[in-house]
């Protein structure tokens, strides 16, 4: 690994990170709740280890897909870290495992918290754990549509009718191209729902805030009672929609701003999640109407669509206590949170396109067992996926399975009830944010032992980064290279190969 | 489909069937419980429509692997109905769902059973209850081992390094060899466990029906305490060893009654299996022994190691009530009962080999992400998997979803509540027995709607027959391909292309 040139790169992400870190600054001066130093001192804190880790390592050019792992998983665990210090700073968190907890769960756009009401911080701090989403959703957009296929992982690399081997030359470049137009998109679309939700009545901190959290598909709230304290079914419209709209593919929507609405309907993954979010609604409208759960079809509707789609998306937001519900629409809403959002998009879970694909297989096979002689291929859109990109998503379900019991295992292990610890994993794997019984949503994740959080915040960065890239960094072959001089000399002939 | 020779060969079985239906006339006399007629009329029901459809139909010689699809799936159809008689007729049964639910139950090896209490049967009837356990287990050997990998499915075909495409006219030989030797493993093993039961102070009548739900390992008891019953360490560390036996690859069995013990070892499954159990053994017993569940190393031992092989084998019997247990320990057994047996067993669930295939898989590709030039293969002892195969492993997951969540999205549906539906569902497609909550362990099916029932019962079929053989009844393909006049023109050519 060439630590030199990440280290480098990490540097200059943090610098980036504390300038952000000022933004909470006008909202403090405006509600004068005193956090001005707070900001100051984290933003200076941030820039202080940023800078001391530009100057003190090197760019260097030929950074390879190895350290592109290295800087993905590295800088989402310093963003947390500094991410932390306001909470830390301000006093309102017993301890700085809780911060850092919060402060990840921020980032990976989780929004699970530890914090049992959530209007003891402070206005300008709230702002900044809305913030800490924004700047995930980011990142997160960047890193399923533009580094992660590079690396060869992820669910966009599904999409691929062929995967390009990682050229190093043209990692930089592209990227910085694929972030330009996505992050217009995620831009222009948090603007609106910022206008829409101020027009619904919100104040421009409430509207700011939940408008992050909607596209990054989050999940924290300025208020305890989540959006059901705002008590508006406009508002509620609003969110709903937007939580639709993030769980989608971002490079849909950047042609779709471009007037290209096509691509949206000619996308099978789109189609999926359209279909599949839909029938959940019906069927959940017609179970609680059946059982009388809600008068009228107007509120029914309203309920079910904004849970459907806040569990779907892994948003997380509350407006009503699913717990309640017949059994079978638990079974639904726990079902589609594993399926999650579509590949690029800011919704965390498994992604629709894995069980596109994993279904589309299922009826591949059992046809081929009926024409045992007959050649079949699987196909999205036009275009056919190869076998090495199918067995990877059985790789991608190995490591799930893997993390799931091994984190399971630990978290009860150290004493935590069985639903609450085998949920407070699927909530956090999965980026969604509350779990069941006592981290369901009407709880937190605070009074758990800080062992456990720590278990959990690793599960909620390999949820975000789509598992393989943090397991390969925990696998021995990845550390051995990075000590044999023979990685080197290797590293260079595959450059020449690939000039060639 | 070759019709009338599918219901040539279903008439005879259903003739052997009937023979079998006379073996509790002896315990029926014995105790003097009066049921000779109800087997009588049983065994005439079953004789009378299996001669009726050999002599309504003829053999045909040239059966293809469409046809065992057919066999496979409605002779376990059929046997569960002529199974269900006794049960029906000696009155003890409310319904004629529930008697079917007991027997497919039984010839599924899977367990549940809708009894309150098992003494209201007679003698010769919880006889014939463990006897069906134990005829289902000799064709799941059979299935397993010989008829579903030339089907082009199953566990073991994972094992073969070439598919070899099913040609029709070594069919018949092979299985009908490879029968022969494996049901000697089956049968000596049995006699060995009815004699060190009876040794243990077992009557011979309790020591054969538990032999028998032992090695099918299918989990009816003539008690309703089931083995802890008996109260007796020595008794439960025989069934412990027995249970332990029936979840192995039953062609080991055959090498290691050859003298050929190196065998079992060089099996990479079975290597698993040993670490896989007895890792899971030491940890519960850590566990237990420190919250103080348990008195003593001995006990301690003694209940974890019976509860861990009654889950991992899908046996089903029960000493002790886990549910008591610490969370880490339920999430182990949990997650044990979706592993399952080695293929090649008695065990339901998802089976040792794919697991191990699975994280195979996942090394590999973590691997290949840290060198991505290099050429990995999966290797099972020294040959290699074809990638053919990993992907089937994919199918098999997809199906198993499938199946899981239609199932419980039916059952809770019909108004079961969250953990009995889900858990039934689990405990049926596993095979495993009881479920949790309503359907645990000191509970019963009888309660549930009998739509659910039938659910249930397609989902023991369907864990039992390996998913595919079920699903791929379902596709429109199997039977459009059916009234197609075409499929006998090219079924002939390619019989004429194997013989070439």
């Amino acid at each position: 690994m060439r630590t030199g040139g990440v280290f480098n790169i990490l540097g200059k992400l943090l610098i980036l990170l504390s300038l952000s870190l000022l933004t909470p600054i006008p909202f403090s001066l405006w509600f004068g709740d005193g956090m001005v130093p707070v900001f100051l001192v984290s933003a200076g804190c941030g820039a202080l280890l940023g800078g001391a880790m530009v100057l003190l390592f090197l760019p260097e050019h030929d950074l390879g897909y190895r350290d592109g792992f290295a800087v993905v998983v590295l800088s989402w665990l310093l963003f947390a870290f500094i991410g932390a210090l306001p909470y830390h700073f301000c006093g309102a968190m017993p301890s700085f495992v809780d911060c850092y907890f919060e402060s990840m769960s921020g980032f990976t756009t989780t929004g699970s918290t530890i914090l049992d009401r959530v209007e003891v911080l402070p206005a300008s701090v709230l702002f900044w754990r809305a913030m800490t989403h924004w700047l995930g959703g980011m990142g997160i957009i960047v890193l399923s549509l533009a580094v992660l296929p590079l690396l060869g992982i992820g669910g966009m690399q599904l999409f691929q009718a062929e995967m390009p081997g990682p050229t190093k030359d043209r990692l930089a470049p592209r990227i910085q191209d694929t972030a330009r137009i996505l992050w217009s998109a995620y831009l222009l679309l948090t603007l609106v729902e910022i206008l829409l939700l101020m027009l619904g009545g919100l104040s421009f901190f409430d509207a700011v805030c939940h408008s992050f959290a909607t596209l990054a598909t989050g999940g924290f709230s300025t208020h305890t009672a989540s959006v059901g304290h705002f008590q508006s079914v406009y508002v509620e419209a609003v969110i709903i929609v937007f939580m639709f709209l993030a769980g989608v593919n971002f490079s849909l929507h950047y042609q779709g701003l471009r007037g290209r609405f096509s691509a949206y309907w000619r996308n099978e993954e789109f189609r999926l999640y359209v279909i599949l979010s839909t029938s959940a609604v019906v069927l959940i409208m017609f179970a609680n109407g059946y059982h009388g759960i809600y008068h009228g079809l107007g509120e029914n509707l309203r309920t079910a669509a904004f849970q459907v789609y806040t569990v779907l998306t892994t948003t997380g937001f509350g407006t009503a206590d699913f717990d309640k519900w017949p059994a079978v629409c638990k079974v639904l809403l726990v079902s589609l949170m594993f399926v999650g959002g579509c590949a690029g998009s800011t919704g965390g879970g498994i992604k629709v396109v894995r069980f596109l694909l994993f279904f589309k297989y299922a009826r591949l096979q059992l046809r081929s067992l009926v024409h045992p002689r007959a050649v079949g291929a699987i196909k999205m859109g036009n275009v056919k996926v190869p076998q090495e990109v199918m067995v990877s998503i059985l790789g991608f379900f190995a490591l799930y399975i893997g993390f799931f019991l091994l984190a399971s295992l630990v978290v009860t292990g150290l004493g935590v009830d069985l639903v609450t610890g085998t949920t407070a994993v699927i909530a956090t794997l999965n980026n969604i944010g509350p779990g069941l019984h006592l981290v369901g949503p009407a709880q937190h994740f605070g009074h758990l032992p800080p062992l456990a959080k720590v278990v959990l915040v690793i599960c909620m960065l390999a949820g975000r980064l789509e598992l393989y890239t943090v397991a390969v960094l925990l696998t021995p072959d990845f550390w051995s290279m990075a000590r044999k001089p023979l990685w080197r000399w290797s590293a260079r002939r595959l450059v020449d190969k690939s000039a060639a």
